[in-house]
């Protein structure tokens, strides 16, 4: 039981699209992410997720629109819509979702995830 | 599906311990508060909960110690563990916690909220 002090921990890693653990609550998790370029097409079957901006602006694009999320602002992805994350410069995130969350949802490839570091 | 920017929401209240939710995911809710002065003693019996400051510095008294956390940080008190949040200026705080969760926990008083705005 300690203060996470997430700057800190975002200048604990440098690589895109690899969300590290900093929290665990309820059977959900706290993550962090720094995100840079466009990521996959995907889709969270039984999952909702909550995308927090920290630093920089992530667009966040869905089949009939795109949403933009700047510092301050969260946006929450409902489970079983697709979603694809894009981020023109560095974005750096934190987010709130299921444990049981993989971080390419219904797909796998070579940005799965399987396992995430807790830092 | 919207993006919600934290700072606006935060400007649509003043008073102090009357969280606002203005997220809903995997049973799980995203509150907004407003803390300034001493709360109650109380625990959680079934919830994990998540502070995470956005602005100011809150104390978080437990029975063995004090944990101090300051903006872009944030502490999670495991359910059972009793605690005092103490805001000696005014706190602004984004808290995660399952929808079950009453504002002072096992304790019923003047400052319990049953019921909380969407805002």
């Amino acid at each position: 039981m300690k203060t996470v002090n997430i700057v800190e921990k975002l200048s604990l890693f440098s690589e895109y699209w690899s969300p590290k653990i900093v929290g665990e609550l309820n059977g959900q998790q706290v993550k962090l992410a720094k995100l840079k370029g466009e990521f996959v097409w995907h889709k969270h079957d039984h999952e909702d997720e909550l995308f927090f901006v920290i630093k920089g602006k992530l667009q966040m694009f869905f089949r009939d629109r795109i949403e933009i999320i700047g510092e301050n602002e969260f946006l929450i992805v409902p489970k079983g819509v697709e979603h694809k994350p894009v981020a023109e410069e560095e974005v750096q995130v934190m987010l709130f979702e299921p444990a049981t969350t993989l971080n390419t949802g219904d797909k796998r490839n070579d940005l799965t995830k399987e396992i995430l570091d807790k830092i």
